[in-house]
């Protein structure tokens, strides 16, 4: 990267205040995507905006396209109506749908109305569907012939169109009768080796591989690790062709959907947070969660508010609960982990909770022997009393078992009830732990008080 | 799915035992990648080898392929070396290296005995580069010309080669010269539409993007993201084409590290748990995370017992101090996950620390004070002493801004550190916080101890 320019903030200001195109396009173009992304969070949100309007469309396209989805559709959102519909006509199809469908009815409305109509009927026929599901996902970019064409006829229709090709990811041509209705696939490899007078329906591959437009994120992901194809053809329920699902875009989608889950199991909710974003919205966002939790804590411990004369009578008592507390978050998190990572592998499903809940309280009641030892050792070596020991290490047991019971399997039932389990797993989780553990120690230490003194 | 015949564990057991491979093959398609990860789960380690022996290579090798990486290399160190050798010769390049470096050394050698040594010279080779650099992650299956030849000369030898061409992913042409020295690159499309007596010289793209092969997977992915291409091929430092790496790959190994990144800030560690492996592995594993976190908790703890007879004076701040220290994790966890994010994105350096500590702080000051106002609120409600709400929500303000700056800051610190900050953000958090956390609560509530009563 040696022979790139370095720009200040400054410099760039100072480009875009002066209206210096050129200068600017080539700037952006040395930054790289992390760089525009960077800069973008140093602009307000006249110069943001004043930027996108300098910039040709398909530069803007690029820039946006590249950058962290959460900063693009937050810089989407503010353009103009003119301005964004120029730059969603540069966008490939399957961007033009999640770029649109941010945006609110009214504000969707001004922006097609500034399209060509055709392009607009398009846009909001993709704006249909769910990101989620094979529709959403799909480019309409693709290349259809009939099956009556030959390879010569085919290949100078290609010739004909190179210019508009640059922006196709061809791989596969498919094959079609009655005006689109998919009957077959050919490989750009066989045309390259393959006499041109043939007729298409003589060297194409029958019956080919293809998916409906509904299909989940999940079938999809599953469709892919089956086969080995680059890409996949969508068909309506009419069995049309209306797109091209393709390995890349599944595979990302779910890498964007397991990103998503650390960050909504971390409590980062409503949507990704960069700290480029508005102090206030970042705050409230993640007040939500925030929020939501110290209502369950306080409920969790009122458990110990219940216990306060066994507490008082056993002070010793309240250094062991943060820890009980702590402990048993960590147990129940490792198996609420393991659940996701099986349920997005496809190894577990809500109907294997039992055999998860045998599977994790075997590995829990070791795990429970060992951390229930250690503390109870810790307690007698700093009191001395035997019973404390006792006490302190069979709750951590106890609850150890509970833990992991809870983290393998609420995740799964979660999944069943169509909440998501990366959101939900952990305050059910810490809630519930919290309670059955301070219960378990503060009621064990009650039975047996006056050993512990 | 309707016309897959469901296969029951016992029917399949028969046909391992009774060697009806032919059955075998097509029950294993019938099932799919999830469906025979679950079997392999349920057999036991005799069976496995026995079911892997039967099949042929070739099929062996697409299911290893397609099941969970985790599962798929404990059932290749299983192999005997001549059936581990018939199948790493099916396998694709990039997984063969993934495979044979999973072995120790003296099953490696017994396994590339067995194979034929122009293969192992190979193996051998993509097996001394690192996983996560160009030449752990490319394929060594490129076409690639001298600059001299023709379109035609090109087109009959991959007419001649249809055979072997199907197990390529083809869709650049790579052209050298001096027998090696890539200087340039060719789409199939432009071959297709291209007279056949032009020199590849003549319509090649000159001067292609490349990169080295010790490029590292984060470089990749910058660079990925910078430019639209599906692949790039990778040269040796004498600029000899090597091998191609496909956006494919470094997408799913960006997201299988993704993956590892949640599985690691959740105290999953030592690599991939699936429940099918050994009970005593998964404990092991698990303890080594869960035990270092008890010494840890405990250490935290002892800034409570230092501070004994304030709680013997205010028993009801052991009902806070619970609260107060599951809040910090949950404030901070949620700074360190955007820090994460921020980090993988580029949008974050080790050298951003003092702004990142500032966005932290404005987000934790709002935080803070509605949190500290709610405990604040709870503590009044509850014991209708003021100055208890005082000390509680103080001290909950307080430690949100601690658990914000250091979730914040200490991913960076880390990866400046060159420690996996997935891994060890999370303890030292919540230790600090809660020490943080517990010496605030009980110095307040020290210094006010006469109002508490």
């Amino acid at each position: 990267m040696d022979e790139l320019r370095a720009w200040s903030d400054d410099e760039l200001r100072e480009l875009i205040e002066r209206e210096a195109t050129d200068e600017l396009e080539s700037a952006l173009d040395d930054l790289g995507p992390t760089g525009v992304s960077r800069l973008l969070a140093e602009l307000d949100e006249d110069e943001r905006q004043h930027l996108w309007a300098l910039l040709p469309p398909e530069e803007a396209a690029d820039h946006l396209e590249a950058i962290p989805w959460a900063q693009a559709s937050d810089a989407f959102q503010e353009l103009p109506p003119d301005v964004a519909a120029k730059i969603l006509d540069e966008f490939r199809s399957d961007d033009q749908a999640d770029f649109i469908s941010e945006l609110d009815d009214d504000e969707r409305e001004a922006v097609l109305r500034e399209m060509d109509s055709e392009d607009a009927t398009e846009v909001r026929k993709l704006a249909l569907y769910e990101d989620d599901v094979a529709g959403g996902l799909m480019e309409t970019e693709f290349l259809a012939y009939d099956r009556n064409l030959t390879v010569a006829e085919l290949v100078a229709d290609m010739r004909g169109r190179a210019e508009e090709l640059v922006h196709y990811d061809v791989q596969y041509t498919y094959v079609t009768e009655n005006g689109g209705v998919l009957v077959g696939v050919l490989r750009l490899r066989d045309l390259v080796v393959t006499p041109s007078q043939r007729r298409l329906e003589s060297i194409m591959i029958d019956a080919p591989l293809k998916t409906l437009d509904t299909t989940s994120l999940e079938d999809l992901e599953h469709l892919f690790d089956s086969v080995s194809f680059l890409a996949i053809p969508v068909v309506d329920a009419s069995g049309r062709i209306v797109g091209v699902v393709r390995r890349h875009d599944v595979e990302q989608a779910a890498g964007e959907r397991s990103e998503g889950d650390y960050l909504k199991s971390q409590g980062i909710v409503g949507g990704e947070e960069l700290r480029s974003m508005p102090t206030f919205r970042r705050a409230r966002r993640r007040l939500s969660w925030l929020t939501v939790n110290i209502g369950l804590n306080v409920l969790a411990a009122s458990v110990i508010a219940a216990h306060q004369d066994t507490i008082s009578a056993v002070i010793a008592l309240a250094v062991f609960l943060p820890i009980l507390s702590d402990m048993s978050g960590c147990t129940g998190n490792q198996a609420v982990a393991v659940s996701m990572r099986e349920l997005a592998l496809g190894l577990a499903r809500p109907s294997d909770a039992f055999r998860v809940w045998r599977q994790e309280l075997s590995v829990g009641a070791i795990n429970g022997l060992v951390l229930g030892g250690l503390l109870c050792g810790a307690a007698y070596i700093w009191k001395g009393n035997v019973w404390l020991g006792l006490v302190v290490g069979l709750a951590m047991l106890l609850n150890t078992l509970i833990a992991v019971s809870i983290g393998g399997v609420v995740p799964l039932v979660l999944k069943k009830l169509k909440f998501d389990p990366a959101l939900a797993s952990g305050p059910i989780l810490t809630t519930v732990t919290d309670m059955c553990g301070f219960f378990l120690m503060l009621t064990l230490a009650g039975a047996v008080l006056g050993r512990l003194g």
